[in-house]
């Protein structure tokens, strides 16, 4: 941490900085610039109560150094993190695909999916269960039965099954179906439920909030990973922007940037970041291209007839193509995609 | 809802299209442009699922109409909401003032700012009991006992008390303590919570997420009120923007259109929009000129000392000064601060 | 600017940093942290090419200390700056009124206006001769003969005249009609024409870029400033967010976070910052609450004959209640109205 | 358009309404919904000033069915545009790359670049002589000379010439140097010079404005094309975001959204977008993987001694590579990089 004293300070206003300091058993090295007097501070900085050095009067600005996550951060795991699930891996050479309906509607529904999205090679099915709605009057999931579909039609075609769950008092109920579980961006800083995931050691796919910058989502996963559950995996799923063509913006370049900051595995999800499906192959291909490692993919027996998001859902066929050319790419940049 | 549809569409598809709406019993009322067919679509919109008009091929755009919330819209209560608080008026002529430290941290700290807040006209004693935190290593707040300690304070002055809580599960405990619920920014669109404290009756507080649109946020409103909960204010703190010099962009002119919008009142928190101690007062001021019914305010005995968040916590002598002026321009606008 | 170190850096590519610095001129501090190496750098960082020392390999990231602007700047002229233009002074205690039409249409349509504007304490009219519209087939304005119009008209009032300019090569001409020059937000970093103004000494009104951070700003003041032009004033109208319930969010915190950085006076349009003539009165006092020198208002004899942005301005009645208003407040805020 | 009426308006503000249109020679269908009356407006909305609908008391809000550009749209050329300069095609099945350092500097370093660049395929050579810089005291380019040095070199390897011009007055010069001009983002609404180019007949690619939404990008295009200029390129370089891990936030979702809204071919710039040399390449395949014509992209002979934005300029083996990447790609979405 820099601090950077404001011109004009008098010595007792920087003796006062020094002071708060070292009654925090914080080490200070003061250098005088051309314009301003810099002090570098060297210590735990958890001992410091945040703003408490911003409100001294001498103090221009604080300057952090380091990133306020440890676990999550690439220097802790410098190779990658690959992890297993029942079989499955996340985060090596090759590429996982989870792919299913938007919605829960009905076993029917489910299964129809089920059987395209297994012979494309994907190894999750998804579906939502508990839908967070932003209307309250809007189709809020088939909740528990939901989680019952997809487990037994997951099972029928050996696929591990990811859904959201909304609340810490599902977790109980969610472990008996789930094989991953998803945080959805609204509830993307919901600490209390990050703190009870992360508790409850099932392996969870964090989603990206929609204003979250890339550090504080690597602090959402700090607070999973700091409670002992190290199987995370992280997803892009699209930002807040000015931009309204699409719902939300599918922040690309967020891949090569978490690679650098983290040693966790990156999913994209183009259909939520989309809200078109006319769009959700070209950001698929765009995003394994720039080095995702998975993708989460809505797909529908017949988008016209569902339930929920209907615009973003691909039809079996298109989901087809599309594997096809992630399949093509994944080779040229070095990755495997499943058979 | 205006269904704008492609050029160059054929008949069968915009037959398509007519099917649809009759199949859900919604009333159509086509119309030739000069350059597009549009069509008018009448009667309960819920029976459509989300997107299933978009994914038609012949369908260019949807244009909603209405918002999708009701009780909260001002249509419903054209007069504007006033409510009463164990004797206190919200939304009224009087102006409402919410004071007292970011973080509970001690009895004798609540206390040396309960004694001027409540001689400075505050009808609330705020605290934060429960602290959502971006690090997970960061003091988290005194949970249970942060109540207790408020609750004490409170009733030794006279003074009602708001304070955050952060999942559906604390509810049943802070009925006890609390006269008022926060729901931060981070819970706005948590949805599970919002229908908690709808179910709880307890009256409520929300703050607007730090990417909500005002329609957004009046859903979330709207979850709340659909349970039967009526109490209801809503927080403009700021929201998320591209400008890093205040930690959030307050978004002042949220006051006249929620005013024009809605008949919940609107309360103001300057602390945590700006983060900083010599923006609150400026901003406070502009919040009562704009039409604010009331103020949120970050006050500390010591701010030098404080816990969390020092740099935007006011001195007890700053918060005077503020009131004295914020009392003058009420009167300015025909609104009353209390004696 | 602080250099930090990347962890694992080898002593050569230590030494290579060093060495980059020295060849520049430029001091260095080394002091070593807990977890990171940290070099401070003393001097004029002018010298390094931008990118320079980012590119080397040990480098993790650099840290400015100092802003890039000076003359600008607060340290620069603490006291602040007031100047004068044909008598009336800017940046005083007086705040200072800009009022007339959107667009300038027809020398009746001016002299309306005017009227009614200089009856309620405004120094200058304003008008828009060239307009920088989205689509090339929209009104452009009547250009030259716009500013033969607002200068007529505001000679007969005792006004001062101040319309916006496009183009470096209109300055000649408008020198002969402006006593102050608006820079528009389009061409808030169309630098060519910021040096231009700067050149020419006459008065100019900087609008913030839509997307522009307050510290670009004040490096986009610092272009006509360096040319030797002093007399700026700086003027907020909005910013682009995710919000569309106003045309842009009126960015109130602008106010004070300028008083702390900069000397020029500070002037805001809620005209265009919210596009809707009844978001005016409210903004416009909050501004002035806020510490605003002065505001820019678009008023029309007939807003709903007007030729451009009829639904933002104001009609004469309702412009002569907000100046009642703003007189008040100025009081209670220790500013003054002209009478 | 659509004019949504309030509800209680009365039928003397509806006829008012019905007036303004006939007097515009605008037709309208009036059509009762449960909730509202809506007015569909027909025929050439051009003849009515902006806002003169929204100001009338009864109508509640405008919905545009159209979008306001005509020439740039898709349904004006729905095969795409294809053009060619001096034997060079863009928009064709063949991807354009234009490489070159980020500010010329001398005929040595530019000869270094061109050299690689032209092996790899590049078809323009790119190099800044007019760089828009924040800050007035930072190295603007060699201007004029800078011009003459790109075109030398760029004969001698049979290359094309893209650079920025920044001002109308400096069109007339470039036209003896340049085969493309470029507009930068920071003049992406300046209308004048947009009007300029277009007068020119000189190819134009076009960046989209750091705040610009899609729609209003088009709006810029359209004012070079209604000069009757249709040789134009987009080109997607980064928007402002909340995000502060790359310099901008490149909009991968703009390239299939700008594919289904206009003919025009779209230019991905990697390098400005994340301001990092190391996220270049990611970038670069993604794109060309979501459909993108062609890359702009920043090379250096030597980065750690370039003069501007060294951070983000590639190694020519840096770049080497990535061509060959690019090359495999390009097959497998059906196009192809040249030999």
């Amino acid at each position: 941490m820099i601090i950077v004293v404001k011109p004009g300070a008098t010595d007792a206003q920087v003796k006062e900085i020094l002071a708060k300091l070292d009654q925090c058993d914080l080490k200070a090295h003061v250098s005088e610039g051309a314009e301003r007097l810099i002090i570098g501070v060297i210590g735990d900085k958890s001992r410091l109560a945040p703003g408490s050095l911003e409100v001294l009067p001498a103090v221009e600005k604080i300057v952090p150094i380091m990133e306020s996550y440890k676990l999550v951060s690439k220097a802790f795991r410098p190779e990658g993190t690959e992890f297993e699930i029942k079989g499955v891996m996340l985060g090596g050479k090759e590429l996982t695909m989870m792919a299913g309906p938007c919605a829960v509607e009905s076993e029917e529904q489910v299964e129809a999916v089920a059987q395209v999205v297994s012979a494309c090679g994907a190894r999750f099915l998804r579906g939502g269960a508990y839908k967070p709605r932003t209307s309250p009057y809007a189709f809020q999931g088939l909740e528990k039965e939901g989680l019952k579909i997809l487990r037994k039609v997951a099972d029928r075609h050996k696929l591990l099954v990811i859904s959201e769950i909304t609340s810490e008092n599902d977790i109980e109920f969610a472990a008996d179906y789930l094989d991953m579980i998803q945080i959805g961006a609204r509830n993307a800083q919901n600490f209390r439920l990050l703190s009870a995931v992360g508790k409850s050691g099932i392996p969870v796919m964090l989603k990206r909030g929609i204003a979250e910058t890339i550090d504080e989502w690597l602090g959402s996963a700090e607070y999973i990973m700091s409670e002992g559950n190290y199987k995370i995996a992280l997803c892009e799923r699209g930002i807040r922007t000015f931009e309204t063509a699409t719902r939300s913006t599918l922040d690309i370049s967020a891949i090569p940037v978490l690679k650098s900051k983290t040693h966790l595995p990156v999913i994209v999800d183009p259909s939520h970041a989309s809200g078109k499906a006319e769009y959700v192959s070209p950001l698929s291909l765009a995003a394994i291209a720039a080095g995702a490692d998975g993708l989460i993919i809505e797909v529908h027996p017949n988008p016209k007839c569902a339930l929920s998001d209907a615009a973003q859902q691909l039809t079996p066929e298109a989901f087809v193509k599309l594997v096809g050319e992630i399949r093509a790419i994944s080779e040229i940049i070095g990755r495997k995609y499943p058979e």
